[in-house]
Order: C-alpha cells, then sequence, then structure tokens
C-alpha cells in the first residue's frame, strides 16, 4: 500500500506539472500571437484549454481518491489541499490566456495600434512569475515562493499605468476606442495571472511549511478602519 | 467521536453561509452605492472585505482538520471538497464587489453618465443567481443548481450587449470614456459574479451527486477541431 501511495503522489505532482507545462505555453502563444498578429497561434491557445480542463477533473479525481483510499497525513494532506487550489489557480490561467487569444483576433482584424507601450515588459514578469511557481512546486522552495508574492505589486503598478497610457489613447483619438479597449482588457488579463501565480505560491508555502499566509499583505495594506482607496484605477 | 464530527460539519456549512451572507451583502451594495451615488456603502463594501478573507481561511483549516481527524468517506468527503473551492469562489466574488465598489469611487467624482442601460438588470439577475446557488447548497438541491449553470448563458449575452453599447458611447463621445469604461469594467465584474455562482452551482452537484459537470457545456460549444472565436466581444 505504501508503495501505492507513493506511486499516486508522484502521479499527482505529475498531473500538476504536465498541466502548469500546457498553461505556460498557452500564455507565451498568446503574447506571441499578439506582437506577431499570428491568428493561427491564437486559435492554437484557444483550442488547448480543452485539455487543461480534462487535466483539471483528473488531478482533483486523483486528489480526492487519495483522500478516500489513504488518509493522507500531515505534509501528504496539505499536498493535497494545496494542489486541489493550484490545479484551480491553473485553469483560470489557462482561461485568461484564451481571452488574451480572443483580443487578439479581434485585434487582428484592425490595423495595429502602436505603441504597445509596457505591455511586453509586463508579460515577460508575469511569464517568470508563473514559471517561477511552478518551479517553487517542484523544489518546495519558499524563499522563491515568496518571493514571487512579493513581485505581485510591481504587477498591478505596471498595470494601472498602462490602464492611464491606454485611457489617454481612447480620450484623445476616438479612431483608437475599440483596439486599446482591447489592448486594456490583456493587460487585464496578465494582470489576473500574475494574481493565479500568487496564489499558486501561497499554497507552495502552505504545503512546505504549513503555514497560509494568503491576504495577510492585503490585510497589512489596509489602515485600520480607513478604506482602501488609494488605486487610481479600478482593480476591476 | 461520531458526534464531535456532526458538530464540524455543522460548523463547516455555517462558516460557507456566514460567508455567503456577507458576501451577498457586499454585492447588493455595491451595486447600490453606484446607483445612489453613495461613497459610504462603497467605503464599507471595501472594509468588509477583510472579513471575508478571515472566513476562508477559517473554513479551509476547519476542513482540513476534519479530513485529517476523521478521515471521512463519500458524500461527506465530497462535501468537504466542494467547501473548500466554494469558499474559493465566494472569496473572489467579494474581490469583484470591492472592484465594483472601487470603481464607484471614482464614478462619483464625476457628473453622472445617463443611462446605466441594462445593467441594473444584469445586476438583479446576478444577484439572484448568487442568493439561489447558496440556497442549492443549504437544500442540496441539484435542480435549482443546474438551472443555474444554465442561466449563465444568459448574463454573457447581457455582458457583451453592455459592451457593444458602452463602447459606442466612447466612440461617439470622448467625454464618457473614462465613465464608460468604468462601467464596462463593472459589468464585466458582475459577470464574473455570475461565473462563481455557476461553480458554487457544480460544486453543489458534485457534493450532492458524485457527478463533475465542469467544463462539459464549454466543451460540447466547442465544434471538434475548430477554434471558438464565436464572441463578438473578447470574454476578457
Amino acid at each position: 500500500m505504501e508503495r501505492h501511495f507513493d506511486q499516486d503522489i508522484d502521479g499527482i505532482r505529475q498531473l500538476v506539472l504536465r498541466m502548469g507545462g500546457i498553461v505556460e505555453r498557452m500564455i507565451a502563444d498568446s503574447l506571441r500571437s499578439l506582437l506577431e498578429r499570428d491568428d493561427a497561434r491564437a486559435e492554437q491557445v484557444i483550442r488547448s484549454d480543452k485539455e487543461v480542463d480534462v487535466l483539471e477533473k483528473e488531478t482533483d479525481e486523483l486528489c480526492l481518491s487519495v483522500l478516500a483510499r489513504y488518509h493522507p497525513m500531515a505534509v501528504d494532506l496539505r499536498l493535497i489541499a494545496a494542489v486541489m487550489k493550484m490545479v484551480n489557480d491553473l485553469e483560470r490561467m489557462g482561461d485568461s490566456a484564451v481571452n488574451i487569444a480572443q483580443g487578439v483576433l479581434l485585434l487582428n482584424r484592425e490595423p495595429p495600434l502602436k505603441p504597445y507601450i509596457d505591455l511586453p515588459r509586463m508579460a515577460q514578469l508575469v511569464q517568470n512569475m508563473v514559471r517561477e511557481s511552478l518551479d517553487s512546486f517542484v523544489q518546495r522552495d519558499t524563499k522563491l515562493a515568496l518571493d514571487i508574492c512579493r513581485r505581485d505589486d510591481q504587477i498591478d503598478a505596471l498595470y494601472k499605468q498602462l490602464f492611464r497610457e491606454l485611457l489617454t489613447f481612447m480620450i484623445e483619438d476616438p479612431k483608437t476606442v475599440t483596439r486599446a479597449l482591447h489592448l486594456l482588457l490583456i493587460a487585464r488579463n496578465l494582470e489576473r495571472i500574475a494574481d493565479h501565480a500568487t496564489n499558486i505560491a501561497e499554497d507552495v508555502i502552505y504545503y512546505v511549511e504549513g503555514r497560509d499566509i494568503r491576504h495577510l499583505g492585503k490585510a497589512a495594506d489596509l489602515p485600520p478602519g480607513s478604506p482602501s482607496t488609494g488605486s487610481e484605477v479600478p482593480i476591476a
């Protein structure tokens, strides 16, 4: 039984990594399809989503079956709980990549709107977060995981800056409204992907150390009794 | 031990309902703050988010403790798995209500942009979905849960229509760009709340019947080998 248990735990890890690999590629391809105006690549991203959905269900099923058959304790139980949250975040990252790809297909029907401003830089930073969140899981590296959580603020700041710049385009030249809006929604999806990478990093810390650090940053940012209305654009 | 187990399961249910009640109120208040231009109410929504975050962690903790102590099987195991997903969706609904409230605070600094078009109607339909998803959990009513899943398409259609109408405003009158964009992001948050209510309904079906119906609709919509590019606006 011990051997079967180890095999199943290993199987769960493999499923997460397979799912993570597909999602990483979907994100990269959605952004490449934007920069290279490549419809076929965007369509490929949209098709890949099915694979991710299937893997999510498969992983959840295996996790529940392990819970029912072996009653894992301590770190094994935390691994299963963390994985069930992680696959949900991975699935939503995949959805965001699909949203980006759908935006690209619409943008490609119109002449290019230059410049993309900081969007490529934001995309690179977000992709690093995604890759490293999966690395931190494989290597049980809580230092790396904590570093990823800290980087989320940087992405939020970049998003706000992009939001303001694209809004200025839209106000100054109504001909750019539709395109600038689609770019803005793409930036918004990138910002969400970074949130999900942060969630995964938090799950890794929970799994390895048993500490639940979710919402600590957010709560600490709020001075007692005062509303958090500091942002100049809605984090919508 | 049996009695303690029943008490803990009951405690888990109570936590979900408390969390659900707060989130329902946050959503309602965020929309009322929009229609009544009420800053104080919007700020209250933003403050409530902390409570939701605390309840999410508390529920997760109790779920894991029950898993570790009692090794629940069958429907009890499914309940715990479903609740751990549900509280995540509730927490994200709370975040969406906060996003709406933050948008309202920005909108209230400018003169009102009329009309809100179908936003109030969309808001009402979404709030019904949220309330009924929690009802379906309490009453283990899978028929109601399935009905909620079916309504998600209606919300998507309303969102797309609102998106097009607000885009038209923005193009026709650059003075409306900022306000129309914030309304559009509010509509987008409503659409996301409906997604989360649908997720909860799917979790209820899984918990009661053991059937995982996630992604079935989405997969069925995709003709084999062809991309899903049917939407006229990105579901971003």
